[in-house]
């Protein structure tokens, strides 16, 4: 865990973590937001609206875990997702939220909940020692009222535990980790399996009648 | 808005804007071109036929906003298609024209208008504040009569106001913003909005015959 | 036309294109080979076998238009491709040999030409001014036997023209312009209309026994 | 072959042919992993659940051809498929255990073995002078008893020969070569095979049932 780091330990991590995962292009057009825990009572989040994959030191910024700011600046408006993470288990040490294509295919079009088995890759997670084991990811209705989500999220977590990640539909995904590191490792691995999931398992037919394009096109 | 910049910054930024354009694969084989407004009446726009993932600052020239060059260099074709944004929308700072793959399918087998709705993503959109919306992007034939193409342009927003982008038939795409990282953010945004819709939404079937192929293979 | 350029700007010229040809991933596993016309009787050409995304000075050599060493190293087999370009039209001042997924799959699966039209794209090539127009590419049959495909392509392009480019089934993509930036632009545009036609026109159905296969799954 | 270089010098090599592989994205979440034979006896190879992309020379680490450890660091878990490759044959110098998507779908969802044939790419692999040949991949079940993983192949090829490379259910690619160059070409080729082999060969119908989903979605 990474209680103890600094502030700038947090902001410099988190710049090179948006550096990394914008090259993956998991976060376009400012979208997702990033976090690390600094104590048991708050976190460093990217500010609202800054460009993920060049993030400068004065785009992060300090919240107590009820999402309000420590130092003037203007969070996410989905801060409360993290902080809610920070708060319900204190062996979370930093939380990613990125915003892929196949994250939105996946959340739009699969199912309400996704199940991933039997890949090798499930031993990325914590705790995980074989590829015969099933990884189950909620997908929640998305929603501006974030604390209305965030409570979804809460009950969700109390029946079935909290788990290593969930979907917001057409939204994209949210995972965490022990520290940085480790919600990198999970972020990767269920990039990964949402890649796999579509091309292999859930791939819907268009839903557009093609007749009626053809027709549309021979205008 | 962007009216006071000097052409200096104009340039740079346009430079950067390249590169990050040409990284995404949205420029290819010297295709595309870029804008920023100067002032009320001039812009500064890409030379004609530049590899725009690698400007020098030779490569950029001004206009005004009749499409006429101010310093005798030679202008994209399409430069008319930039002024005549800048002349209608007086807080249009910045205009990107890319040739993605993804844009070349949706504008030739998606119909005569792309709808975007209920994704996240769509909050990107300057002034959008919930993902429970619809943006409706047109798509013209192309034309290599860029006066009618622009009055046709012209046209459909009269009618339909100016929206945030349009994409012309086996062409690419027009976006815009206030300023250039507005537009970049747009670009972004639809870039992925169009992926995810030739994913999710309109993916035709192959038009060739495929028995016919596959005998072709075997002779 | 490059005819005067020395060697050493040939050597520069060629290490940078494979660098970008290579980030795209249209020269894997050594495979590919570039050159540009020295003179009226000879040309630069990449060494056998070398990794064509990170090419060395000593990895380029100089051959005369039979294909025959100048300088005691070996050229790929398929120099005498090359060569024949150069001798055919004085025009000609660089030539790309690439093997991406898509030339592949489009050579191997899309029948005896491929036919592009309607396309923006199209007036990358040189001369051409218009989308309006179609861009025939044949595709040849590979053979290990260099000299007798050299003499099907001479074969061809009496009887059709130079033209811009052709592909060898499972082999991959030759393309050549009056300089190495006018043929690095066409290649550029081949492999954006290869992947359109892939995604657009022809994507024949998987010619395995899915339902033997899901048996073989089974067990 | 390498059976001379030093520590030092296969350490250097692992990292740049991390760095490539990174780069490619075959090695997600940690995953993969990369020797290269030291001596008769021993080999240097990356140590378990380091970052494949961004080694530093501590995650590298000697063991003898029973997979022990010669400097107290811990191996990855599958080091006895490596040594045992170093064991049977001499003339290996380099082995690289990669996770791409491709090869994790491939070998999910395309039978028991994977023949590529007719494609120029064939050539990459040592021995091979024509395209009209044929290339067999064992597919072997995964297990998490890597002692008997590792008998099941030395078994396979006991009586098929040592071959190239194989593939393990879900759990990704094993290719070796001569040395370091020649084990990453296979790699770069087996990719490129693997890749056509879902697009053009084997790409099963989604498993899961649209209407249900379509259903799921409406509720």
């Amino acid at each position: 865990m990474n209680h103890t780091e600094t502030f700038e330990q947090a902001v410099s991590g988190l710049v090179q973590a948006g550096q990394r995962i914008w090259q993956q292009g998991w976060c376009p057009a400012t979208s997702s937001n990033f976090s690390r825990r600094l104590s048991e009572n708050s976190c460093a989040i990217t500010v609202s609206g800054r460009d993920k994959g060049h993030l400068q030191a004065a785009d992060i910024m300090q919240v107590d875990l009820d999402g309000q700011p420590l130092d003037g600046k203007k969070p996410s408006a989905e801060t409360l997702l993290h902080t809610r993470l920070y708060r319900r288990d204190a062996g979370i040490g930093a939380v990613l939220h990125t915003h892929s294509l196949k994250a939105t295919l996946v959340s739009m079009h699969c199912g309400p909940q996704i199940t991933f088995e039997g890949l090798e890759l499930l031993k990325a997670f914590a705790g995980q020692s074989t590829h015969d084991t099933r990884l189950v990811i909620p997908v929640f209705d998305n929603s501006q009222d974030i604390a209305a989500l965030a409570a979804e999220v809460e009950r969700w977590m109390a029946a079935h535990g909290t788990g290593h990640a969930y979907l917001i539909r057409g939204h994209g995904l949210y995972t965490w980790g022990s520290d940085l590191p480790e919600a990198l490792r999970h972020l990767e691995a269920l990039e990964f399996l949402l890649d796999y999931y579509w091309h292999a398992v859930c791939k819907p037919a268009p839903k557009k009648n093609m007749n009626a394009m053809v027709r549309e096109e021979r205008q």
